[in-house]
C-alpha cells in the first residue's frame, strides 16, 4: 500500500441490529472507501447484540452494550480508538450514549429526533459547544445536492424576501401498518416512553422543519398547532400519539410557514417537499424527485434545474460557489438517491472529524449537516406544538 | 329546417362587457348549438353597456341596464322571453339582478361568490326553493368529468370512511399584479365594498371548499382560520383584504380538512387541487391536470384514471353509472379544457331549464352543478373564517 | 339587434351524422357565436341523412345528398348561400364534394387525409390556387397555441440549425378495437377502398408529418419506410393495411427526421408529440400536455413555457410578435383543449372567408392552418412511404 | 472480530484513474462492506498509474501495469489473491487484460462494449464458458429493481405476446462537448482505434439493446440501420464515427423493435427508456425515473408500480417470486439511484465469485447481470448495424 493513502476512519455502531436506517448508514459509511464500520453494540439486549455481531456480513467487533464498547475504547491508545460512533437506537436511548461518547472525546453522529426531552438536547448542545467536538444529527435530506442548491438560491436573494413557506412530509405507514409485518420495527414510534411527546411530529415533522430552516435560514417565532390521531389503535384515545400534524408558524421576519406531516395518507410514500415563496420568485423541491429543483421568477418561464446542470454562464447564477458546483458525484441523468445523500453527510462529517483530530476544528456552521443546535430546535418545536395543541391550538412562542 | 329540431335557448347577460370569464361563459353557452346569447345589459355604466353591445362580435340586443332588459322581457309573451340570464357583475352586484329575474320566473346562472353578505344568500336561496326555479352558481370545476368520477368513487365507499381532506387553490396574480396591466379588471377584488369580507377566501377559497363538499358530501362543522395580507398594497394594513387563506376544518363526521388558498405564490397558475384520504385509499385531482384522476388503495399500485378510460369490467368500478360513463364529450387523449367544463354546467342547466319550462322541474340535488344552497354555504364559510381570524384563529362553528 | 353586429357565417356539413370528429367540429364552429351550422347532407345514405337531420339537436336544414345541398345553394342569391362547407366523410368521399363546392365558389374546410389519391389532391390544389378560394385541411393540432409558439421559436433561429426531428403519433385503438363497440365508426379506416393506401400512416402519420413541417418549415426530400400490420385482422395478410408506421426521412437541409405512428400501443391514448433538435437547443411538445412547451438550450436550465406565460422582457423572446402574444383565449392554468384548438382553426378560416367575400383574400401562407398544398404533401408522403415499404424499405424521393 | 464474519472480497482495478464510471464502480464495490478495492493498475501510462495510486483516497496497492499486477497475484498463495478484477480501460484495452486474468482463474467484471471486435468477444466467451468462471459485463441498468420487475412482468405473459419494442438511449454530450472541459475524458470515444466501429451505437445503443433483450428475452434476427454523424467534428466526414443511431429490428418471434441512440439531443441527460407492447398490455420504464414502472392493460387504468410497492395480494402478481419481492434495499419513496443499481450487480457478482471459490459455480443464466454472451451479442449487433448502414440500410441478418 502507498504510504500516503489515508487510513479509513473507524466507526462504531450503537444500536442498528435491525431497521432499514441502519443499513442505509452502513452503505453511506462504506461508500467512499475512506470510512469503515468496525465495531458495534448492536442492541440494548446483550444476547441479541452478540448474536447480531456474530452474524454480521463483514468483520465487526461486537459488544454486549455501548458501555462495554466505550470502556474498551478508553483502554486503547488514542490513535486506535473509534473515530466516531453512530447512534441508531430508539429516541429514548439517544441521550445517554451520546453524552458518554462525547465525554470521552469521541465525535457522535446521531439519529433524530435528537433526544426524548428538550432538556436532554440542551445538555448535549452545551457539551458539544463547550468542547468543540463534531456532532451530526441525521437529517438526511440536507445531503441532497438540490437541497444545497435551494439553500444557495434562497440565501442569494434571488427570490426576494420570503413571504411564505409550505413544508410537508406525508407518508402512509400508519394507515396500512396493521396489514404489513414489515412495520413491526417501528412499533416503538407510537409508544410515548420510547418516542417522546409526539410520533408524527417528532419523526417526520422535524424533517420538514429542518428543510425549511436549512434552506431559508428563517426561525419559527410562534406557532399554532393541530395534532390528530386519525387512525384508531385500540387503546384509550387520549393516550395515542399523533399521526397527523399541522403547524401554522410565524417566522422571525414576519413571514408565515405551514409545517405539516402525516402518516396516514395512502399513496404517499416518503413525500417530503418544500415550497419557498418570495417577493420575486419561488422554488419547489421534493424528496422523491430530488434530482430536480424548480424555480419560478416573475415574468420568466419555469426553470427546472438538475443536479449537475447549473452553469456559471447562465446569467442567473454567476456567483454560484465553486464548492457547490463541484459537489455532484455522478453526471446528470444518473440519479443520486437516498444512499448518496446519506453518504454526503458522512463525507462532510469525516472532514470535520479529521480536522478535529488534527486540532483544526472550530465547530460547525450548519451548512453541511444538521448540528446539535438544529436537533435542539427540532425538539423545542415539537414540544411547543404539543403544548399549543393541548391549549386549543393557541399561539405559543418558541 | 326540420320541425322537430329544438329551438335554442335564449340567454341574456348581466355584466360581461369585459373579463375573460365573460368570454368563457359565452363559448360554453354557444358550444352545443342549443343555446345562444341574444341580449345583454353588459355594464353598470349605461354608455359602456350600449357601446359594448354595438361592438359585440355577434348579434345581440343591448340594454342600458338589467332593469331595462327585465322590463323588455316582461313585455313579451312568455315563449319569447329569455330562457335564462347569466350574471357576471362584481360580487356586490349579484344579489339585486338575481332576485329580480327570479321574481320574474326567469332562471339564473350566477357567478360566485354568490352575494356580498350571507343574508343576501339566504334570501336568494329561500326564493329559489320556494319557487322551484333553476339556479346555478358558477363553480366551474364541478364540470370536469374527473371531478364527477372523483365524487362517484368517494361516495361509492371505495376509499372507506374519509379521514382527511386537503383542498387548496393557489395562484400568483397578487404577487405579480403591479407589473402586468392585464390584471386591471380584477382590481375590484381587493375593494371590500365590491368584493365583500374576503378577497382570496371568497374568490378562490370557496372553489376549494366546493370541490371538497361536492366530491365527499361532507360539511364543515367548525373551523380555525388564518387570513393574511402578505403583499403590501400601500394603504393601511388593517383595511387590506386577505391574499393568503388557511382554514383548518372539523367535518361533520369527525374527519379533518385543510382548505387553503393563496394569490401570492409565483409559479402557480390556477392550481386548484384536492386529495381525499380514507381508511382504505385515497384520490388526488388537480385542475391543471384535469384529464386524470389518481387513486391509491392499500396494497395496490397507483391507478391513474383518464377521462373516458373507465371500463365496466375492470373489477373495480362495476357499478359505475351509465350516466357517468357516457358523459365524456371527446375520446381520451384529446383534452377537455376549461371551456368544456363550463359547457357541461350550461348543458346540465339547459336540461333543468327545459324541464322547468315543461313543468317537470323539482329542484336540483346538486349532483350536476352548484346550487344556491351551495352558494350560501360558501358565503357562510368565508364569513366564519373571517370571524375566526379576527378572534385569534379561534374555533368557530358554522 | 345592433345594426353593426356581424352576421354569423352559415356552415354546411357534408357527412357528419356520426363520429366524434363531427361533434368536435360543431363545437368549434359554434363556440364564438360568429359561425353556425345551418345545413347538412349528413350521410351518403339518403335515409340516414334525412333522419339524422330531423333528430339534430339544433335547427338544421337536412339534405339527401351534398348534390341536393349544392343545387339548393346555387338557386339562392349569393348573400344567402352557405359561407363554407365542412367535409367529414370517409377519405374516399372527400374529393368530389370538395371539387364541386369549390367550383361553386364556396370555401371548403376538409378532413384529412385530403383525398384517396395524390392525383385528386393535385387537382384540388390547382383549383384552389387558380381561384384563390379559402381551403383548410383539418390538421387540428396546428390550432394549439403551443404549436404556434414552437413554430415561432424554431423559425426565429433560437435553436440554431435543425439537426434532427422526432415526430410520432401513438395510439392504441387497433389493439383494443375488437373489445369495444365504440370503435365501430372507424372500421372504414382499415378498408383500402375507403381509407386509401395506408391506414395508420394516412390517418395519424400525416399529423406527425404536419407538425414537423409546420413547426420547422423543413420538407422531406427522401424517405425509407417500414409499414407493419401487427394486429392480425383475420383476412389475408397482404390485404391488410398498416397499423404501425415508421419512416426515416432526409430533409431538404440535410437534417434527419423520424416520423412514426402506431395504433397498437396499449396505454397510449392520443400521443402525438414532437422534438426538434438544433445546434444550440431543442424543444419538445406533446399533444396530451399541450399547455406547455419545453425548451432546452446549451448551458441553461430547462425552461417550461406555458400558454399565456411568455413575457416580452424575459430576455429571450424580445421579438415575439404581438399577434402571437395575444392569441391565448383563457388565462394560463385554465386549460385549453381539443375544442379550443379546433375553434382556433375555424376562427382563422372565418377571417379568410370574410376577406374572400370582401374581395380581399390572396391565398393562405399556411401560417394559420393547413392548406390544400399541405394536404397534397401529406398524400404524397404516404404514397412514397408505401412505395418504399414495398421496395424493401428503399430510399424513395418525394 | 467474530470468527464467523465473512472476509471481504479483494478487488483489483485495471484502468480507472479518472472518469466518473471508475468512482461509481468503487462506490458500488465498497457499499456493502463485503467487498474492497485493494489494488490497481490505474492507467496504461505507468507514471500516471503510480501517481494515481499514491494519491488514492484509501489504501490501495498500485502497479505500473496490469501485467505487473497479474504477476504479483500469481506469486501469491491462492487465498491471498484478488477475488476479481474490474476492467475500466477504453474499449480497445478490454480484451487483453480480460483474457489474461481469466487464464489465471480470476473472475472479471468488464466495462462495455465488451471488446473492439466481435472476434475478441467470441474468444472471451469461449474461454469463460469452457472454464465456468464468473464474468460480468457492466450493463448497469439491469441492476435497477424496476428493470427486474419489468423482466418478470413480460416473461410472466401478463402483456401477451410481444408485438413491438421501442428502446432508446438519448444524450446530449456530443452537441455540447466543445463547450465543456469535463468531457475531455471521453474524447477517445470518437477515435475509431479506441472506440471500435461505432461511437454512439457501441457506447449507448448497446445499453438500449441490452434492456430490450434482458426484459423480453427476444433476440434480433435481422436489422436495417441508419448511422449518422450530425455534429461536424472538423475532420473528413467519412472518418467520423456515428453520434446518432437508429436500428429497425426484426425479432426472433416476428415482433418488431426500434433500437435508437443519440448523443446530440440537447436537454436529454441520460435518457435510456424502453416500452414493450404486447397483445394485452404494455409497460414503460425510464432510467431517469427508475423508481417507477408503468403498466397498461386493456380496459384497465394505468398502473404505476414503485420499487418495493408490489404486493402478493393485488390480484395481479400473485406469483411474483419472493426473491424479487425481497430485492429492494431501501423502503419505497427513498430513491435508489445509479450507485444502488451498480451495487446490485457487484452484489450478485460477489455471490457468483464466492460460489466459484467454493466450487459451486455452474455459469450464469443471465438473470442477474449481463454475461459475456450478452457482451458478444452486443458487439455483433453493432457490427451488423454498421454493415447495414454501409449497404444503404439494407436488411442484414445477425
Amino acid at each position: 500500500m502507498s504510504a500516503s493513502n489515508p487510513v479509513p476512519l473507524k466507526v462504531g455502531l450503537v444500536g442498528g441490529s435491525s431497521g432499514f436506517i441502519s443499513k442505509a448508514h452502513q452503505h453511506a459509511i462504506f461508500m467512499d472507501g475512506t470510512r469503515r464500520v468496525v465495531a458495534g453494540a448492536l442492541s440494548s439486549d446483550p444476547v441479541k447484540a452478540k448474536r447480531s455481531a456474530s452474524e454480521w456480513p463483514y468483520p465487526i467487533k461486537g459488544y454486549d452494550s455501548y458501555d462495554a464498547m466505550l470502556q474498551d475504547e478508553l483502554a486503547k491508545p488514542k490513535v486506535e480508538r473509534l473515530d466516531y460512533v453512530l447512534i441508531l437506537t430508539p429516541n429514548h436511548a439517544h441521550f445517554d450514549p451520546a453524552k458518554r461518547f462525547l465525554e470521552a472525546g469521541i465525535p457522535v453522529f446521531c439519529e433524530k429526533p435528537l433526544t426524548l426531552t428538550v432538556e436532554e438536547s440542551v445538555e448535549l448542545r452545551e457539551r458539544v459547544e463547550s468542547r468543540a467536538i463534531p456532532f451530526c444529527v441525521a437529517h438526511t435530506y440536507l445531503g441532497h445536492w438540490t437541497t444545497r442548491l435551494a439553500r444557495f438560491i434562497v440565501r442569494s436573494g434571488l427570490l426576494g424576501k420570503v413571504r411564505w413557506v409550505d413544508a410537508s412530509y406525508i407518508q402512509s405507514w400508519m394507515a396500512i401498518r396493521s396489514r404489513d409485518p414489515k412495520f413491526k420495527d417501528t412499533v416503538w414510534r407510537i409508544d410515548p416512553s420510547k418516542s417522546g411527546l409526539s410520533n408524527c411530529g417528532g419523526d417526520i415533522g422535524t424533517h420538514a422543519l429542518m428543510q425549511m430552516r436549512y434552506i431559508t435560514g428563517l426561525e419559527v417565532e410562534a406557532l399554532s398547532a393541530h395534532l390528530e390521531s386519525l387512525v384508531p389503535l385500540g387503546g384509550p384515545e387520549e393516550d395515542q400519539l399523533d399521526d397527523h400534524f399541522t403547524v401554522y408558524c410565524r417566522l422571525n421576519t414576519g413571514a408565515r410557514a405551514l409545517v405539516r406531516a402525516s402518516q396516514i395518507a395512502i399513496g404517499h410514500k416518503n413525500d417530503l417537499r418544500i415550497e419557498v415563496n418570495g417577493e420575486r420568485g419561488s422554488l419547489r423541491w421534493a424528496q422523491e424527485e430530488s434530482e430536480v429543483l424548480v424555480v419560478n421568477l416573475i415574468d420568466q418561464p419555469e426553470r427546472v434545474y438538475v443536479r449537475g446542470g447549473v452553469r456559471a454562464n447562465d446569467g442567473f447564477f454567476s456567483d454560484l460557489p465553486e464548492e457547490l458546483m463541484s459537489e455532484t458525484v455522478i453526471p446528470w441523468g444518473h440519479s443520486e438517491g437516498f444512499h448518496d445523500a446519506f453518504a454526503r453527510l458522512h463525507r462532510c462529517f469525516e472532514d470535520d472529524v479529521r480536522a478535529y483530530q488534527a486540532g483544526a476544528y472550530n465547530g460547525s456552521d450548519g451548512s453541511q449537516y444538521a448540528t446539535v443546535r438544529d436537533g435542539e430546535i427540532g425538539m423545542r418545536f415539537v414540544e411547543k406544538a404539543v403544548e399549543s395543541n393541548r391549549n386549543g391550538n393557541a399561539w405559543t412562542a418558541l
